[in-house]
């Protein structure tokens, strides 16, 4: 079967439609080796089942996964020692506070983290990664993430240096999280792999990979290689669309409905689960997304990425609600 | 077609084997009249496309709506003015504190409420209600209920009364929305809405049915009729899975997987959309579900009725996720 | 002995001087009857232990108590029940928060308000005055006033009206105290003595010689009336140098150094105790000020009464520390 | 002049009667070092403007500062730039929130931290210390408070080394400060200066000394040396009125009214000002108090030691208030 020319021209002309939109955004300043970006980029790839890719826009260019990190070290963990383990630690229940306040967690404890897509969640998560250093943590989740998209890849060193650097607010959840007894390993090392885990660079082709991966409950269609269980995978999906999306999460499920997470280098992995139902033809077995949008908006998300989706989302009606 | 006796079984067994998880919740104390139901009570009712019921347990029993009312009131002020008039006015993004906490509100003024189903949420949309007086704004919405369940229905004065009384946190709220300009109408007026849509008496075969016109996006598969539109129900399905089940909404859409919506009279709205992959049979095209079971966890979900929604969910492969 | 003509034209000149002061305030306008009121004005009356009174600026304008009442309260309060009952119902902590936050209140659940001076210690005070009613607790308290100042009181009934109709937020605290059960009575009687004795007129006259009062530790040294005792007077200086002056209450402290409770009506009430090793002759055995300044700043003060009681304790080395 | 020696040994009685309160407190667990002394110890010394020292119970052990510390950096720091500079920089506010929690800071930004008492306050006063160093800054302090004591003081090794392992909450607080661009120093360097200075070991003579040139507004009697200016004085005095005694300092001076500032070790440093109209003639003159029992109570205050300032302020008549 051949790619359907159809979806490769609407895709692309989507792109045009939305590449405007990058001006209700900026760079993420705060990291000044993501600040420096082209804020006007926007790229975009879908893949189906059968192993259709469809890219249009700026594909070409790699960026760091930065918090769609959170998910993917989530499965990571929930592959090795079991969902269960993973739920003692981590809930799984959104919260209005910002994605980095200290305060939600202070209040609620002596509870865990509220879910693993706050930044506390997500260091505490790291630091459970299995190897007896930071080093062999990272290396477990790099090998998993290798697994999925078939290829190696790499950690971008500028931007590792430049978050270690100014990560001052990473460090006092980090500590805070000492405190409250929820990191067995240094505050140091549980950074070093969460910041590690944040600065590898991938592509929207290989998040589109690992979106259809995820759409189809952990196995890829294409390969015919199951990663992991439908239950991380389900889980996986319910916090992609409680918490996926920063503090505009309950608004992407309402206008966009997909599952997805964000991180604030501009990139969103998206995963489409099939929709037999659906009002169109295009995609209706499941596809997998990869967006990169460099300029983000107030809440943290590429801001041409998300209005790019919802506009895809109610053309070709991927909604799961 | 008739009613399929496998599946009549089947819930009569999980009826047996749920009730026992009552005793891990105690009847809503705070609202006298709830508090003395009795708590060993679970009732459940399916529908589904062609008008097959399917109840088990103690269905016979009518109980009050509470906070399932806020989900109901959502659609109606939605079908009134529109989804984009009521969500300039209401935020859609699920929040991790208690439903009837004051400290969310008051940090993230002057926006607006987080979203209609937290009490500062719902009573300003049940304050939106179409009509010059509180009396007829609960008219409204009580036409707009028995439009959906097809007969008439009636409000619990004893409830009301007995929530009308003790109601000091809501009045609180109510007069702190007030403060914060959320309110046009008068507090007490309302409240008298708020309190009196809380108290509408409902029965497990009413809910079932309004679960199944929101499953089937506003349309009533079984009497062709079409009550809402589709972006409505959508965001309804949205907001019941990141927020239906008050603080544990996260871990319901985790482990069931369905858009619901409970209250703390021990009742549950659910909305089983179509499914047509399904894993199982039963229920591919979707249902509607009420369930009764007044005994409440800490969290004000009804204990036996999560817990059995969790296993019918899993057995027939119900989750959207 | 006859009055100093000197600290008469000291007052004077330092009128003069802090008047344009006002320019850094406003009228409260969120109570149209004090938002009417000429910003400019500025008054100043201080008392001995002779019972010289030296008065200068606009000191014939009456005003409201407002939150000067609340100090009031809480010594008549005492000297009905003793000390030891009112601080057993609440504390006498500062607080960071703003006068009419609700949120330390909940946080800190289920402990007793912080103290008398934030509202919802303020009312939980009001609501415990001796009588069945809330006019018979209201006479009370007024009655005890007039025993202080020698003279009748009477309430402005308009600005009683008006913050009666616009007091959202005290309503919503006090619903939230009974909610809590720190009221045993009805909240809106609780409102009605709290209104009341915020309505209440005084003149700066009156203000200066109950600050005497206090100053002298319950003792009126003009005409030897003991009206409460020195613990009681001791708690209340507590009061006013930690909580009475809003949220500027430690800079007023560092910068001024006399016991003061501030209302936003404009009025200070300020008690200067003796201080034999001053390094001034002036008031060294101690005065009563009454301070009235109706343009008032950011943190609730009078502006230009603040200033000029900054001025006349560095001056005549008026601080306690 | 002789000491009294009914003063001698009426200290010596109350130290008996109060030895027994200790059982309310237990010794600092969180630091190690702090909490394996025996926590039933208690001493007491007082030292009058005459050199005159009153030294009963366990008056041989040394002791580290702790928070102690914080009162005497913040005068430290402000002799060198002046109060304004200092000012500038921190506020003089109470805060009713716990001294370590991050909570307020993050509220209340991009203000600047509450009071130099709080940990947020306290580690940026101490990092503004002069010196180029973290070793110049914490130098600079202890030959501050070697000018005051009159003698070489010394670090606590062990305690120091105990509290730089343990600290993930003091850690958490300063990478938060450096976040908010308080601390312009590396954290690590705020940490060390902050720590040293709360491991210097300290007699209660020591303090008593201290408390007595706090008390005379920066002078010693005894040596007829100036060491700080009247306004620091005073300002110090109104953070130890205000904040002095953590969360209970609103209680402290209500039920002592004796300027204090304690810390954790169990140390309590009291500035007692002439108070020449008092109803006692025991150090009308004034005095300083150096306090030490290692049983802290839930605030974080020596509990034997607070009851025995309570017994003494009330039987001598030391009460500013």
């Amino acid at each position: 079967m051949q790619n359907n020319p159809l979806i490769q021209q609407q895709l692309e002309a989507w792109i045009q439609e939305n590449k405007g939109h990058a001006i209700l955004g900026t760079t993420a300043q705060y990291i000044p080796a993501l600040g420096n970006v082209d804020p006007s980029l926007l790229g975009i790839c879908m893949v189906d089942e059968d192993g259709h890719y469809y890219c249009a826009g700026d594909t070409d260019k790699e960026f760091t996964l930065q918090s769609i990190s959170k998910a993917l070290t989530f499965i990571a963990l929930s592959c090795h020692y079991g969902l269960e383990f993973v739920l003692e630690r981590v809930d799984v229940e959104p919260t209005g506070e910002a994605f980095n306040s200290i305060i939600p967690f202070e209040i609620h404890r002596p509870n865990k983290p509220f879910n693993p897509f706050i930044n506390a969640g997500a260091i505490t998560v790291s630091a459970l990664l299995p190897g007896p250093t930071s080093q062999k943590k990272y290396e477990y989740l790099l090998s998993f993430l290798e697994s999925l998209v078939g290829h190696p890849l790499e950690m971008d060193q500028e931007v590792y240096d430049s978050e270690w650097k100014t990560s001052h607010r990473n460090r006092a959840l980090a500590y805070y999280l000492k405190e409250a007894n929820f990191l067995e390993i240094e505050v140091e090392e549980a950074l070093d792999i969460y910041i590690s885990q944040c600065s590898i660079k991938i592509s929207v082709k290989d998040l589109a990979l690992i979106g259809l991966i995820i759409a189809y409950d952990g196995y890829n269609p294409i390969t015919k290689v199951k990663h992991f269980s439908d239950e991380i995978a389900q889980v996986a999906k319910v916090l992609m669309v409680t918490c996926g999306m920063y503090n505009s999460s309950g608004n992407f499920a309402a206008h966009v409905g997909i599952p997805a997470k964000s991180g604030v280098s501009g990139g969103i992995l998206a995963a489409v689960p099939p929709k037999l139902h659906s009002q169109t033809y295009e995609f209706r077995a499941g596809a997998g997304i990869g967006v990169y949008g460099p300029a983000i908006d107030a809440t943290g998300n590429s801001a041409a990425g998300t209005m790019m989706l919802r506009q895809i989302s109610k053309e070709w009606d991927l909604s799961i609600f």
